[in-house]
Formats: structure tokens, C-alpha cells, sequence
């Protein structure tokens, strides 16, 4: 039989982890609510413009979720698994990695990614690689302000499922949940600012392809964006330690409901 | 060498573990059929109207389930993952929550919609959300049902990955599943009424983009199906303590066949 | 430093381990091949007729492997997850469940697919389920064999991810392993027969759109393939107890290599 | 509270933990730029070429992802779950694997596929198996380096999943990055070369349809990429134990940031 509650305790209302629960719904369905929705929209803007169909943003999307997906899980036991200056930069403003190590990661970003786009300009024998850009209609303050949303949902991300200290085994959710949040973003921002979400797979195409229109919100973006999930998530979301003065308290454990 | 069964016990025919996997087989594979054949039915309903192509349901339908899983992984640990004012008020109707922190996260969950929506209109140069309604050729009623039976299937999931208090540890698989159900059920029930099947992702955009065509449907429909939902997994299918009378026969485990 | 093999050892060659690992290996990539090079004819066999396109196909597998994959996630605990008549012929036939039970299964797994059926058609304002046929130009006998070799496949993977007892926890695997590839295999299957795989599945809409042409197929054609796959699973995979003899062979354990 | 790092410690410039995990970042991103930003290259193919359109390829894509996830699952306790010769080859080139078994897995795979495409041509009424080659406009050169470079992305994927003996416990997270970064590399090489990082893949069909126009490429790439990736993971990003002198260092392990 379930165990049932009374209508309600006087200081369930006031507890921290009640506020902690509170805001991990607001941002979670933010998350949801802003990629559901806001994919709808997207398809309209398919529809508006001479673009790729519905079915060219899905293969795109796909591309890129079960590719970060594996690339993830190839290295979150080696490096944890960032592949992104801005995961690295969300991990560096929460203090999780010195500035030293952040350095070395940003360099390897951006090297495997100039490398990946010279190999493609090698094999498609001369495409010139796309990068991203903010589309026809969306103007530059739109994609800044597109790329640090989207960033912020896949940072939180991150942090709730791969770097929250509660967790006692990263295993598949952390790479599973980057992956796919990533392909959900697309799957929203893609029609109207590419939803790079990550400087260093903006930089190898732009510098290969040499284009740098719009290159700047594709840094400014993911940081501020990725900054700011980690200064959230590391302050508001992660349970402190309980003052002894609640230690008759027990706490709701996330298997209580 | 597997273990081989006789031909059948007598207590087997009555004992409440074989009534329980029974219902458990039946509600599956109507929550598998539900989305299967739906699928195809939508497809005609797709062809038939000159609404956007299955590739661009596949698009919203990804869009949801990929941030979905997402979101319900980067909150499950926190406050139970659920993201949805429906899967509240199947907990609460389960016993599960109490009203106040019930309160707290339709409060939490509408926010983060409303935010969202505010955001997406800003980004998108003010395209006007969206929303869900009943398209042409379905009656409100047939929404209605539609939106119950959508909402069942998603909260009956829930129940048996997340709640049911037989499992050890939750893992991935609930993230996955809700995940995963919600994007089989916007393949069935998109074309028909959009199948919110989530007050919450329903609110937001109709608030922003000023639209309440149909609007009760989204509140009545999932609240009815997840109550339903919990009120049959609670009473019907999460295993009684067995009577102390049959302590001397040993009900088969899961790891049985 | 890796472990590094010599040449070969002689005793290797004809080692039990090698050989249940070697028809592990053929069967695993029979299962691939058929469905990635079937795929390729299937999206041929797409084009050649003015049936739906490859969205609308996609569409469909997802709506089955996502479903699918949350039905069973939310019953292995309960009943073992098969949600399928032939899924449940096959652990008859490898003597892993009860006749009595057995039954039961089929019972509820009928019912759930026809009162999905109906509920379908009172939804859809009166849509008549479609169900599952042979296209033109197919013989019966072709769908019969596809039908065979489809489910074969599923029910290699349920023996091989949920049954198979030299597994500790069945977890996410076995719900994930089903769910895809039921879905890959409607992916090369649909264009032809529809690729049933489950005789539940396939009953339901024919009896609430009384539709029978055919349908005979998607009855035998599982169960010969389910029961086939039980067999060679059982009997060939299954590693049996090495023999007192060999106990001082270190037979290859997975992680060895 | 999350640890807070010094600005950098002297040691950790020039520690193996930070070189390794810097390759690690490096070629995880490399995986990812190239599938992300290929994917864009391959959209443009497809619009350039008369092929199929954007949801032929997704289709295909996943058929490839979700099937071998499936095979890989149903495989990989008993003997691995290669599924393919490169892979098999990548063991045998980093010493995991004995000639022995390696020959009898070549020949099971070799022949699984062999089934595969005949039982493909019956059922599909005498449709001829396709196979793989290089499309108009891309070299032969082109299409091997491609080869080496998807199947690198694909065994390196391999090694770190499902051979990296610093893990535990393999899990589901081996069968899925497997499956779904070869997904993602189709949505790459598609439109170029098919993308087959599978000898077993290739051959099968090509025997059967009796096609072999640049047929080597499908086995020199995948042996050259597999092999490559066998000897960079096995050597560079494998730890090696610390050497007594540093025992007083604790390296920072993936759980600290």
C-alpha cells in the first residue's frame, strides 16, 4: 500500500528541499515547454522559408544528438565527457575544474573540431564547410539571446546529470540526457540561428569555410548561457548539507513519492 | 538448462501475482497497440489534410520526447521528475505528494511554461505561440477522450518506471520511458488534437500567444487519465504484501521466465 | 597494457565458449545486416509504389519502438514484458512460463489490442483500423517468410536481453533492445507486409475494422519465428555448465577480450 | 558546496591524467563536429544529387542505428558483440582478442550477412541487395578515407564503451553509443559512400547482388580506421598505472569535476 500523506506538514512549506524540488520543476519544464513549443514554431518558419524541409532539420538534429552521444560516453570516464567550451567554461564558473586543465580542454575542443572540418572539406572532395549563422528575419540580438537560452537548458542539463555530486554513478543518463537535449534544441533553434550551443563546433567550420558572419554570438551565446546554468544549478539546486539544527528532520528522499 | 514448468499448478490459475502480470499484459500492450495503430490512422489523417507532413510530426515529436527525457532526468533525483501538472495530481490521488508541495509544483510548473513562451515569442522576433487545439473533423468530446486516454498511457509509464516501489533504484528507465511515451503518443494523437497531454506545456503558449480555443480539454482530459492511471496502477497492479497463509508457496519472480 | 593473446591456443578452437560466441556473432549480424540492407530495398520498394513516403514510414517504426519500448519497461517487472502472443509462445516453448499463464497472457494481450482498437476508432470520429496485409507484389508466402524472419529476429533479441540467465539485472536493456528493434524491422518489413511481428497486434484492428485478408500470416508467422528463436537460443546460446573436466580451463569471460 | 580549485596546481600542466583526458576531448569532439557539421555537407549532397530525399536517409539511418543496438545487446555477454570484422579486427590489432577466435568470428559474421541478403532477396520477391559504393563526384580515394575515418570514429567508440577495462561493467551504455554513432555517421557518409564501416555489411549484399564496384574500399577503410583507433585508444588514452613515484599525487578522478 502506498504510504500516504497528511494534508500537509507546517514545514514542508518552508523546507529547502521543498524550494529545491520547486525550482527543479520551473526549470525542467522550462526546458520541455521551450523545445516543444518552440519546435512547433520552428516548423512554421520551415514552412515560411525556402529552407531545408522538416525532414533535412530532423536528419541534422539526429546527426548531431547520437553523435554526441557517443562522443560523450567515449570520454566521461577519461575527461568527463565536456566536448564543449561552454560545458567547460559552466564547469570552470562552478569552480569543478582548474583553469589549467580548462585551458587544455579548450585547446583539444577546438583542434578535434578544425580537424573534423578539414577532413570533410578533404572527403567531399572541396564542400566548403557551413558553420552557423542567424537566418533571414531573426537579427543578431534574437540569436544571442537564442544561443543562451539553448545553452543554459543543455548546461543545466549537464550539471543536474553529470556533475551533481548527489549522483553516486554518472553511467548512461549524463550522456544520454546531453545528447538528446541537444537534439531537441536544434530540432527549435535550428531555423533561426543553426543552435550551435558550442563555440568549438562553430569555430572549425568558420575557420575552414572562412566565414565569420555572425561568428561572435556563437562564443558570447554558449558561455553566458552555459555561466549562468552552472551559477543556478551549483547555488540554488544542489543540496546543502542540512543545518544540525533539522538533523530530526528527515529529509523527502526522491523515492518517497 | 532452463527450468520447465509443469503443466500448471493448480494455485497458479487464481493466485493474485498471475491476476496482477494479467492486467500488467493487457495494459501494455493497449498502451502499445493505442500508439501503433494510431500511428497509422494519423497518417491517413495527415495525408487527408493539408497540414504538415509526417515529417514534420516526426520533427514535434522528437522535439518533445528528446527534451522531455531530458528534463525528467535532470529533475527526477530532485523533485520526483515530473514536469507535468497531470503526473502531480495522479501522485497526489496516489497519495504519493502532499497537497502543499502538490501546490508548489503546478505553481513551479506553469511558471516555467509561461517563461518559456515569454522567451521563445522574444527570440522569434514575436511569432505568436501556438498551442493545442481540436482540428477540423474532431469533436471537442472526441479531444476530450482522446486527451484521457493519451494521459492514462503517459501516467500509467510513470507509475511503473518511477513510483512503483518494487524497484531498487530508477535509474534511466523512467526518464526513457516518459520520454519515449509521450513522443509515440504525439505520433498517434498530433493530428487530431495536438496531444498535449500536460496542462502545463498547454498553458504557457496559450497564455503568450492569447489562445483558449478548446483550452479546457488540456486541463479536464489529462487530469481524468492520470487520476485514472493511478487510481489502477495503486489499487490493481503494485503487488500486495501476500497473506501470511501463503508464505509456503513462492510467487514467481520476474526472473522466473 | 592490454593483455595480449598468444597465436591461439589449441583447446581454444573447439571450446564450447568459442563456439556459442561464434553463433552469437553470425546470428547478431544476420539480425543487422537484414535489417540495414532490407532498409535500402524497403526505400526502393517505397519509391516504386504510391504508397506513404519515407517520413510517413519512419514515422510509424517510432511510434512502435518508442510505445513499445515504454509498455515493456512498464510491465517487465510485473509480467515479464512481452506484450505479444509470440513473445510469449517462444518462452512456451523454452519452458521458461506455464501453459495456465501462458494463456492468461494471450487473453489480455487480445483484449488490450481490441479495446485499443475501439477506443481508436471512437477518437478518430469513426476511422476504420487498418490492420495489416500483404502489398501488391508479395506473395503470401513471401509475407509468411518475412513475417518468420522479423520475428525471429525480436524474439533472438527477448531471449538474448531478458531471459538469458546468466544475466544479473535485466534493467534498461532488454526494454530498449525490443522496442528498436521493432522498430528497425518495420522499417524494412512495412513496405511489404506491414511487419506485424505480434499476433496481438495484428488482431485488434482487424476485428474492429473487420478487416481478415491475410491475416492468417501474422498469426503463423510469429509463432514459427518466435518458437525457432527460443529453440536455437536455448539450446545452442545458452551457455550450459562447463563440465568437471574442463574446470581447470579460465573460459574467455566477456571482458576478456 | 562544490570544491573550489586553486588557480592550477604546478603538477597538473604535465600530469598523464590531464594528457589523456585532453585527447580524450580531443577526439570526442572530433566525432562530433564531423557527424554534426557532415551532416549539413551530406543535406546539400542530397539536394544536389537526384537521390533520395533527406527522410530516405534518416530511414535508413535508423534502421542501421536501431538494429545493430539491438544486435550489439543481444551479443555482446556472449561473444563481445562485435557484429563486424573491423571490429573484430581493432581487438585483435590491441591484443584483446586470439587469431583463433578472431578467424571464427570473421567467418560468422561474414555469414550471418551471406543469410541475410538471400533471405532478403526471397521475401522481397527477387529484389536485388544493393551493397555500397562510392557515388558521382566523390574519388575512390575520397571514398576510402572516408571509410577510415567513420570507422575510426566507430571503433574508438567501441574501445571506450565496451573495452576499456577501467570499467566496471559494460552495460547498456556499450550497445548504444555502438549503434547510434554508426547511425549518426550514416547521416554523414550516406550520400557520399554509403558509409558502410563494416566489411561483413559490404559483403553480404555485394556476393548476393553480385555487385563489386569499388567493393575494396569497404575493406581496406574499415581495417585501416578500426586499427588506427585500436592502437591510439589502447596506447594514449588507456591509463597506465602511476608509477610509484607519483603514489603521493592523487589524480583527479572523472568524478571530480
Amino acid at each position: 500500500m502506498p504510504r500516504r500523506y497528511e494534508f500537509g506538514r507546517a514545514d514542508e512549506a518552508i523546507h529547502p528541499d521543498s524550494m529545491r524540488a520547486t525550482i527543479a520543476e520551473l526549470v525542467s519544464t522550462f526546458i520541455f515547454v521551450f523545445a516543444g513549443e518552440g519546435s512547433v514554431l520552428a516548423l512554421d518558419k520551415l514552412y515560411k522559408e525556402t529552407g531545408p524541409p522538416a525532414s533535412g532539420l530532423v536528419m541534422i538534429a539526429l546527426a548531431h544528438a547520437l553523435a554526441l552521444f557517443a562522443a560523450v560516453a567515449a570520454s566521461i570516464n577519461v575527461s568527463g565527457g565536456h566536448v564543449n567550451p561552454a560545458v567547460t567554461f559552466g564547469c570552470l564558473v562552478g569552480g569543478r575544474i582548474s583553469v589549467v586543465r580548462a585551458i587544455y580542454y579548450w585547446i583539444a575542443q577546438l583542434l578535434g573540431s578544425i580537424v573534423a572540418s578539414l577532413l570533410l572539406r578533404l572527403v567531399t572532395n572541396g564542400m566548403r564547410p557551413v558553420g552557423f549563422y542567424v537566418t533571414s528575419g531573426v537579427g543578431e540580438v534574437h540569436g544571442l539571446i537564442l544561443e543562451i537560452v539553448l545553452t543554459f537548458g543543455l548546461v543545466y542539463v549537464v550539471y543536474a546529470t553529470a556533475i551533481d555530486p548527489k549522483r553516486g554513478s554518472i553511467g548512461i543518463m549524463a550522456p544520454l540526457a546531453i545528447g538528446l537535449i541537444v537534439g531537441a534544441n536544434i530540432l527549435v533553434g535550428g531555423p533561426f540561428d543553426g543552435a550551435a550551443m558550442n563555440p568549438a563546433r562553430a569555430f572549425g567550420p568558420s575557420l575552414v569555410g572562412w566565414r565569420w558572419k555572425n561568428h561572435w554570438i556563437y562564443w558570447l551565446g554558449p558561455f553566458l548561457g552555459g555561466g549562468l546554468a552552472a551559477i543556478i544549478y551549483e547555488y540554488m539546486v544542489i543540496p546543502t548539507e542540512p543545518p544540525a539544527i533539522h538533523t530530526h528532520h528527515q529529509p523527502l528522499a526522491p523515492e518517497d513519492y
